[in-house]
C-alpha cells in the first residue's frame, strides 16, 4: 500500500485591516478580512516537518498590513498585489489564492461612520498561478424581499407532497453572488456597483413563477449590463414566509399576517455564462 | 429545611412575524421578533405540575399572529396590546413582560426591500402588572466609529500597567441603548427616530477622552432631544482597533494602518437619568 | 431640568486565558474567559472624561495573565483574587465584578485533549464590593432531552387555542443555571460535580408534566445536595421536538419520528430558595 | 451575445429530524440535519419558471421524515435511500447529493441523553447520478490540543518576518475531516469509529513540527487502519495560543499561560491518498 499526498494550500485567514485615508480632514476608510492561501513545493513539510518552504502564516499577515500602507483602492487590486508578492517573491511558492471580505461604512460625518454587524458584505477572491491572474467579484447576505409577484404552482405531486399551490406569496432570500471578471482591464469598484444594482432590479422587476427564474434573471441582468463579466454563481436560500391560517381564531389572512421561518429552508444554487 | 419557589415567569420566545400591508399597490413591511413572558398564580405547575393556570406558549405564539392582523403601528403598540390582553383576559395571569425586536427594510420600489441580515434592529420593552404599563425604548448592534477626535491618557499606572497613552486613535463601538419612556403620549416612532439622531450626533460631536464621556455625551443628548424620555442605559463594548507596528518593515504608521481585534475588548455600561 | 449620572461600571470582557500545569510530564490545563468590571469614583470620567481614577481596561487583561501565573485551583478562587486585588488595590475603586467561563476538555493521554467547541460550560461569578464577597455557580447550554416520562395537558384554553394535549412527548431544554453559594468555605469544584449530577438526575427522574415542574425539581435537588447553595435560578428554553404528523403517507407515527424546531421555543424562568 | 445556464442543483437543507427507537424501554435516538439537492432536466424553470419537473423541496422535507420511520441505521445508509428515491423516482431527477449531519447524545437512562450544542458533529454527503453512489465520512469541529510537543522553527524568512521560532509551543487545532469511502460493503458506524479514533491517535503521537506534518500523519493513519477508505481532506485551523510575555511584570513563563487568540488564524488545508 502507498500513500502520497494530494492537493494541498496552507496561509493566514481572517486578518482583519483597516486603512484610514486621512490626507484630508475628511477621512476615507477601508476596511477589510483579507485570507490568503499558498500553494507550492510543500510535499517536505507535510512528510518531514521542514519548514525550509514555508513562508509563516504571521509573515502573511504581517505583509496584509505592510502592503496596505501604500493604500487600498479596491479589494481586487489589493488582493492581486498580495498574490503576486508572495508567488514572485519566493521560489517555492507557486500560486496564491486570496479571499477578501469589504464591510461598507455610512459616512455621518468627516470622520464618522456607522455600519451594520454582520449584514451584507462585499467579496472578492483573486487566483494567481505565476502567470494568470484569476478575479471573481461578489456579495454576501444581502437580504431581498417581494412582498408579491411571486408564485409557486405546476410543480411535481407524488406520494409525499403537502404543499398547496400558491399564486401570490412573499419571496425573500438572502443572496450569495459571485461573478467572474475575465477583463481585469476594469474598474473594479464600478463594476461591483454596476452588478449590483442589476441584481437588486432584476429581483424587483421578475415577475416569478420559481426562485430558479429569479436566479436567472440576476444572472442574465449581470452579465448584460457588466461587460468585463463571463460567468454568474448564484446561491439563494429560500427565505420562507407562510401565511398563518388564522381561520381558527375567526380571521381571514388575505397575504398579511406571515411566519418567517428558520429552517429547514430550501436552497437553488445555479450559474449563469456568456457564452 | 424548606425549600421554596421565588421568582417565576414563563412564554414564547422569538416569534417571528412579518405584517405586510397591501391596501394600495405601495406596501409597508413590519417585521417583527416578539417575545412574552407571563407571571401570576403559579405555584402549583411548579410543585404539582398542574397546567390549571397556564395560558400554553403555543397559545401566546397563537396571540401574536392573530393580533397582527389587525395592524401594527409601533412595536410599542402591539407589544402594549399584547401585555394588556393576557394579563386582563385571563385571572390568574398578573403580569406580562414583552421584548420586541423590530428590522429595518430599505425600499427599492413597491414591493421590494432589502435589509441588512444581522445588523442594527431596534427594541421595544413593554411591563404590564394589571394597573401601570411601563416602556423601554432602544436599539441594539449600532456600530459606529470615529476615525479621529478620541484620545486615551492620564490614566491610573501600577506595576501591570503595559499600555501606552493614545493621542489620536480610533473609536469604535457596537451601541446596545435602552430609554425609558415615562410619558406614554408619545409618538413612539418619532420618539424613536429623535433619539437615534440624537445618539449618532453626540457620538459624532464629541471630541473623546474616554469611552464613558462618550456614553455620557449621548444619554445627555437622547433626554434633552425627547422630553419624554426619563432615563437612558448604554452597554458599549470598545471595539479596539490598535494602530499596527510597521517599523520592523521600516514604514511609518501615522494613523493609517489599524488591526481591529476581536477579544477581549472594553465593556462601558451606564445609566444617565433625567432628574 | 438637571441630568445626572446612574448607575456604571466598566472593564475588560473575555481574556481568553489558558493555563497549563507541567510541573509532571502529565499536564493540567484550565480554559477560562474572564471578564471584570470595576465600579467607584468615576463620575469625572463621564463628565469631564478625566481617567485618573480609571485602571484601564488594558491593565485588566494584563493582570488576568499575571495572576494565571500563580495557579488556577477553580474560576470561583480566581476570580475571587482578581476582584479582591482591584478593589484592595486601588483607592477609587469600590466594587468589582467577574464573570468567567470555563471549557472542559477530555483527556486522550499526557498533554493531548479534546472539547466540543461551543457546548456546555462551567460558569462563576464573583462580586465584591470591599466588604462582602458573593459567589454564584453555574452552567450553560447544557442540552438535556427525556424521550419520553413529560405530558403537557390541562391548561387555560381560550379562543386563540389551537394546541393539542400531549400524554407523552419528547422533553428537550438546553439549562442555563445559577446558584449563590452562600458559605464560601467550600471546595468549589466538587460543589459544581455535586450540583451538575444532582441536575441531571433530577431532569432525567422527574416524570414531567409540565417543564415547570422539572426546573422546580432541579433547583430542589441542588439545594438538597450541596448544603452551601441558598438559591438556584434557572433558565430552560423548551427545545420543542414537535411529532411528525405521517398520516397523508399513509404511515402512523407512535412518539417515533419528530422536527426539532428552532424558533419561536417556549421560556421558562424559575428561582427556587432554601429558607 | 449569447447567455445560458451552466450548472445548477436545488433542493432542502437542513431539516431536522429526531429519530426514537422506542422498541424497548431502553430508547435509541438519531438526531439528524439532512439536506438535499436535485439536478436534472431543470432548464425550463430557470428560463420559462415552469415547475414541470420541479419536486418540491417542500416534498423533500416530507420525504426526510417518512422516510426516517422506517428506521436509520447511519446517516450514510438514510442518506443512500433518499438519494436512490429522488432519482429513481423521478424521471427528470438525474442526480442527488445528501449531506448530512449527526449529533451524538450521552446516555444518562433508559431515555435520557445530554449532548453539547454546537459541538464536534459527524457529517456524511452521498452522491447518486443514477449510476453510481459516493460515500464520504467525516466530522467537523473537533477540537484538539497538545499542550507540548509541537515546535515550529526553520521556516523562511523575509523582509515582514517578525514571528521568533518556537521550540515548545501549544498546538490546537479544530479538526474538519472527511474521508472518501470507496468500498461500500462497509459497516459504516464502524469505519466511523475507528477513523475518529485513528484520527485523534495520530493527532497525539506525533512529535509535530509544523502543523502540516501533523495533517498528513493524520490522514496517514485514518487510511492505514480503515480499509475501505481512498482519501482523507483535512482541513486544520491553527488555534494560536500565544505564550504571554510576563517579563513587564517581573515574571517568567514558562510554557504555561497563554492567550487564545480568535483571528487571524493559520488554515492548513490538504489531502492524503491510498495509492
Amino acid at each position: 500500500m502507498a500513500i502520497e499526498l494530494g492537493y494541498n494550500q496552507y496561509g493566514k485567514a481572517e486578518t482583519r485591516v483597516v486603512r484610514v485615508v486621512r490626507d484630508t480632514d475628511r477621512h476615507e476608510i477601508t476596511d477589510l478580512n483579507v485570507s490568503s492561501a499558498l500553494r507550492g513545493d510543500l510535499t517536505a513539510v507535510h512528510l518531514d516537518g521542514s519548514n525550509a518552504n514555508v513562508l509563516p502564516t504571521d509573515t502573511q499577515k504581517n505583509t496584509v498590513f505592510a502592503f496596505a500602507r501604500d493604500g487600498i483602492s479596491s479589494p481586487e487590486e489589493f488582493g492581486v498585489r498580495l498574490a503576486r508578492h508572495y508567488v514572485d517573491s519566493q521560489e517555492p511558492i507557486h500560486g496564491a489564492h486570496l479571499k477578501l471580505e469589504q464591510y461598507t461604512w455610512t459616512r455621518h460625518g468627516d470622520h464618522t461612520f456607522s455600519r451594520g454587524d454582520g449584514g451584507e458584505h462585499r467579496t472578492a477572491e483573486i487566483d494567481y498561478d505565476g502567470t494568470d491572474v484569476k478575479v471573481t467579484q461578489g456579495l454576501r447576505d444581502l437580504l431581498l424581499m417581494n412582498s408579491t409577484d411571486s408564485e409557486f404552482t405546476g410543480y411535481i405531486v407524488d406520494k409525499y407532497t403537502t404543499l398547496a399551490p400558491a399564486t401570490d406569496r412573499i419571496l425573500a432570500t438572502s443572496v450569495n453572488a459571485e461573478w467572474k471578471v475575465s477583463d481585469l482591464d476594469v474598474d473594479y469598484n464600478k463594476a461591483y456597483e454596476t452588478a449590483r444594482n442589476a441584481l437588486i432590479a432584476a429581483f424587483r422587476d421578475t415577475y416569478s413563477l420559481s426562485l430558479q427564474q429569479t436566479l436567472y434573471a440576476i444572472g442574465e441582468q449581470i452579465i448584460k449590463e457588466v461587460p468585463q463579466v463571463s460567468e454568474v454563481s448564484l446561491t439563494l436560500p429560500n427565505k420562507h414566509h407562510f401565511l398563518v391560517d388564522l381561520a381558527p381564531f375567526g380571521l381571514e389572512n388575505p397575504g398579511e399576517v406571515f411566519y418567517a421561518a428558520d429552517r429547514p429552508y430550501g436552497l437553488i444554487e445555479g450559474t449563469v455564462k456568456r457564452n
